[in-house]
């Protein structure tokens, strides 16, 4: 074990962190001082002794990772990407939760240089760690399997910081679960156990034995208590003993319960609510000053031998770097094919003519989305080893299972069904689809691999939270949601999605794709992985449904468009006969063949309708305004959109004359076919309501 | 601890229930046969020999409550419901999951008499069980706190049987906890550990140590292995003893690990994944029948012995049931108050009067909603014991808080800052806004109380899968959401709800109300309360918000209508200055006093503008259509929404001509006034708006 460097100036840059946070918060006026106070010596310690990272190269392919779970106290963070000279400096502190600044109530990715990951919501960082943990073990095994432990330029560790709040959240146990049964060794959690939240003395609600938790989950547990002699002693070489421990213990992830006493050394709001999340006020803050030996009539006061050593950093992060690279350029050399691999990942590219390899599904035959999303899978995942995916126990609905990729679990876990390794290519969630979301957010987070989760649609509230967060961090998780319609039939109404893609489509930035047939499926897929902006969810069907007769190109006549179309997100899929229509059929996925029915039901009649497909209502707002207007022309007003779930989405494109097929209201358990005939979706449904929009 | 009375005919009923749930998923071709064959005799032991329950009065007070929360076997609960004859006969297990049966794909609440709730949706079970337990203590205290443990008719226990799922889901995870905290000693779960889900064998993905997990929530563990002779034996004693020590431990809940094989006896396909989620074939159901020596020709066949056995159930209830009306009537005849109480509440009935206690704000003072509604709450509370409520660790945010109504925890873990007893009012859910939820379910799902719980709004995402099923199951759950705009401010993105008001309203059957003053918070409050159908969600802003000046009617002139009307749902808060408007400013919250600005400034330019507050689009959308169109002329088709979030819920309301005044992206860390200012969430937007919509 390395033995810990550490001396008085070390402490004084602890209490200088200690004191930025508190200065911080008093000038916005609001924020959550009082953990970044207490665990400044924690942070320090991580950032200036522990992690391997280079200040002045924060995207570094070697570098730990850090999570800071607890982002209420994002100045834990910011303080210490400041003191490295990572790019923060103290007009950023001061700038703290205003507008436009570098330093946000909570940490978000893409906005804050160095911070790996959004986080804020409880437990979602947490639980992306584990996907971060898993990534970078996919990761080496893509680039780099064979070299022994610990001694690969794709060896390094994840460390988070959590808090209470994190320890309480399901999906923090969800995700520490599997933690523990994926024998993550890379991951190292400091669990701030200073027993405050909100409502003050977390024993009022949460008053379970942590250790023993983890303890059953499998993992790794050392508790640090500093306040164990009855004095509050900040043991730093205490916890950093533990931290080496952790560090040392390579089939099991760690936590360290450290046990600290929040808004340390306060005198007079330690170790109470009040210091959590507002202002000391100036007496207070004031009074911490002169507990600290710093001069409570100023601000913002960094010492000169303090940041001087502790922009040592750089020097120290130079150092590692250039010991690491050393070893990566013998692996690019000895790995020119695996090197080759990691640039076109990491240039966010596809292979070239990858469209070659989509399946063709011929037309007239029936096929479930879903059974075409699963060739799809297995067609790609043939050209692309970064893409790699499973399910919340669903993987034989929701077939997203990559033949012959091996389970990505640890040998001993394999199943009579299952062969598993630690570098296998199909995950298992478990029942657990919220980890599933932010695992899976941590993946793509972690580094260029591509990753999908499968569960049903309605089980897409179950992962709400990193579904938003993967849209709010622009990161490309897919979520493969299947059975997406009460369709689904005999489950009922628990498990038939109604609302669900209407609520979907309403998250800012999330791509929802629900193709109208196999060969849109193929399109789908291959259009969600060229884009890396954003997450992407797929919507398939549990029935089978029609493949259609298409042309090469755009509709024309009677024949139907391309399904390459699909990149547009909605596209005239059959056009109205005369070549003018009167009225527009939008639809969506297994709906699409009750729009092309009508249509030729409405063509025998003399009422010229088009079929527009809408996989993606986002991906077509993103065309320009001429393709809009040739696929929805303003002037043709006569509009029906089909969907079997709410209407909700679908206002904005049918105007005040325009009527909506659709399900306002829960389902029932019966057959689909009854379902659809009871509630209305049907040929006949869509006849009468272009009529009834064509006599507004 | 009673002797159980168990003889070779118990032996052959539970075999028929077994070849029953076999046969009738086999008839419909789909279903859930495996668990329902395995837990059988678990299942016959809690319904004919452990439960007290009295199959003529399934509603009766005293009753056990059993819950399914591993809803996909609903035949394990619908085939004990034929055998005890409460309802379902033969002929309802054979319409097993088709349209309008009593018999659908997962037990639903409020369809199949006897099923207490619904479930299917994995862990909302067990987490609802939790709050049944905590209803029932809380009952207890409210109308017989005096009694000796046991010795109440208001005392009995929750029974659960919950599969590898339920245990793996976050949301379990959270209500254990809870429980554990609560030392919630009437509920006893029967943890079906058959370790195959639809991936087969669970140790794919499952491997943590229940047992020890359960210990370290604090809960009471027991094993019970039917396999741990090697051979497989159902002993029924042992699992009895068991259940008779969980309900001696009465300050522990209890877990009972029970080690089954899923689908036994099926030759071919027990302890299989195949066995889980489909019919067995007809092959290996007649082979089935032949190993448990029924007829491999015959399907639905009951023996006359064992169905006059298991019917026995009515005479057992029927002597529970006299045994505890005694005990009851005795506690009648000795608390006339507490008895008119509970007359009061079954009845579904408030106090005369009620809106007399309603708070009264003072027009010309500022007063934020959540402030407004934490007045309402204690006004409300101090007439209606029923009122109970709390917020998962945003108490002080919230304003959640019955003052002096005490927590509701042992008081072991009173704090500093809260007083416990174990009949408190005060709920603290800790970090667990799903548990919360399902809680909340649990509680009046269990009995006439009503229950609130508090968090930020968009904190709703976390707790949606219970906010759907209390909407599906109508029962009348409310959720108190505070912080309801991107106006929270300097938390910034990941805590500024922007979607979620339109994707909770796309919930079918969950009231949204959104009041634009504190004085329709009063009347929003007293609104929900009158409400018992279906689940209410209140958003509350965290900044001030002026308090109109109001008449005591409707609007007229420059006089604003009375916060009275908000029982509408929408109305006309101030008409045009002219009296005939010529736009209508819809809007909700925190931004009607933008709409109430606008339209004095659209009058100085000689523009009628109306505005309407819309508190709830679903209670507005329950009046008839003479007062709809009153409200909103269909002749007026100049419009613009004021909402600070998406504008997707308006779109219906806006058509054509009309505008929104929203926010379609994330939000962003600054104070508030900045955000509304950039976001263009202002007066002058309002106007221009208008304008906009008049120039159509």
């Amino acid at each position: 074990m390395a033995t810990l460097q550490w001396d008085s100036l070390d402490d004084r840059a602890v209490d200088t962190a200690r004191v930025l946070a508190a200065d911080a918060v008093e000038k916005v006026g609001n924020g959550h001082p009082g953990t970044a106070m207490s665990l400044a010596p924690a942070a320090y310690l991580l950032f200036q002794k522990v992690m391997r990272r280079d200040p002045s190269d924060l995207d570094w392919l070697g570098r730990d990772r850090f999570i800071l779970s607890a982002g209420h106290s994002s100045l834990t963070q910011y303080v210490q990407l400041y003191l490295e000279g990572s790019g923060l400096e103290l007009d950023d502190l001061k700038a703290l939760r205003t507008w436009g600044s570098k330093t946000p109530g909570h940490p978000e990715y893409g906005h804050t240089a160095g911070v790996e990951i959004t986080t804020g919501p409880l437990g979602q960082g947490l639980a992306s760690a584990v996907g971060f943990a898993y990534a970078a073990r996919y990761e080496r095994g893509l680039f780099d399997p064979e070299a022994p432990a610990g001694e690969s330029p794709f060896d390094h560790f994840v460390y988070v910081v959590a808090g209470d709040g994190d320890l309480q959240e399901g999906v923090t146990s969800e995700a520490s679960s599997l933690a523990g049964h994926q024998q993550l060794g890379n991951l190292v959690v400091i669990y701030d156990s200073n027993q405050i939240s909100i409502e003050d003395d977390t024993n009022i609600a949460f008053t379970e034995d942590v250790a023993k938790r983890y303890e059953s989950y499998g993992w790794h547990v050392q508790t640090v208590d500093w306040k164990k002699t009855g004095e509050y002693v900040e043991d730093v070489a205490e916890l950093y003993a533990a931290i080496e421990a952790a560090k040392g213990e390579q089939a099991k992830p760690s936590i360290i319960i450290l046990k600290t006493i929040i808004g340390w050394p306060s005198p007079g709001k330690q170790n109470s609510g009040k210091i959590h999340g507002s202002a000391l006020g100036a007496a207070e803050l004031a009074a911490t000053k002169e507990v600290l030996g710093f001069d409570p009539e100023q601000s913002f006061v960094v010492a000169e031998d303090v940041i001087e050593r502790t922009r040592g950093a750089r020097e120290r992060g130079a150092a590692l770097h250039r010991e690491w690279q050393a070893s990566y350029d013998a692996w690019a050399a000895a790995n020119p094919e695996r090197k080759a691999l990691l640039d076109r990942l990491e240039a966010g590219e596809l292979p070239e003519g990858l469209e070659q390899v989509l399946p063709a599904f011929e037309a007239g035959t029936e096929v479930s989305t879903r059974a075409a999303s699963g060739k799809v899978i297995n067609a790609l995942a043939a050209e692309l080893p970064e893409l790699w995916g499973g399910s919340a126990d669903l993987a034989e609905s929701n077939l997203t299972t990559i033949n012959g990729g091996g389970s990505f679990v640890p040998s001993e876990h394999s199943t009579h069904e299952w062969a598993g390794n630690p570098y296998g290519r199909v995950l298992h969630f478990g029942i657990r689809e919220h980890a599933m979301g932010a695992i899976l957010n941590g993946i793509v987070l972690h580094g260029p691999t591509r990753a999908f989760g499968g569960t049903f649609l309605i089980f897409s509230d179950y992962m709400r939270p990193a579904v938003r967060l993967a849209a709010l961090m622009q990161v490309p998780s897919i979520f493969v949601w299947t059975h997406d319609s009460v369709a689904l039939g005999e489950d009922g109404p628990t498990h038939q999605p109604i609302e669900q893609l209407a609520s979907l489509r309403a998250i800012p930035g999330l791509d929802v794709v629900r193709p109208a047939d196999a060969n849109e499926v193929s399109y789908a897929w291959l259009e969600i992985l060229k884009r890396r902006g954003g997450p992407a969810g797929i919507a398939l069907t549990r029935q089978n449904i029609p493949v259609f007769e298409r042309g090469d190109g755009d509709a024309s006549g009677d024949v139907f468009a391309s399904a390459a179309n699909v990149s547009k997100g909605a596209y005239v899929l059959a056009e109205a006969a005369s070549g003018t229509p009167d009225v527009i059929l939008i639809a969506t996925g297994s709906e699409v063949q009750l729009a092309v029915a009508a249509r030729e039901q409405l063509a025998a009649e003399g009422i010229g309708a088009r079929v527009v497909s809408a996989p993606s209502l986002e991906w077509f707002e993103e065309q320009d305004a001429a393709y809009r207007e040739q696929v929805l022309p303003t002037a043709v007003t006569a509009r029906v959109s089909v969907e079997a779930g709410l209407s909700l989405s679908w206002q904005r494109y049918l105007g005040d004359r325009g009527r909506a097929v659709s399900i306002e209201h829960f389902g029932a358990s019966a057959d689909y076919k009854t379902l659809f005939r009871e509630f209305g979706i049907t040929t006949d449904a869509v006849v009468a309501a272009a009529k009834e929009s064509l006599a507004v």
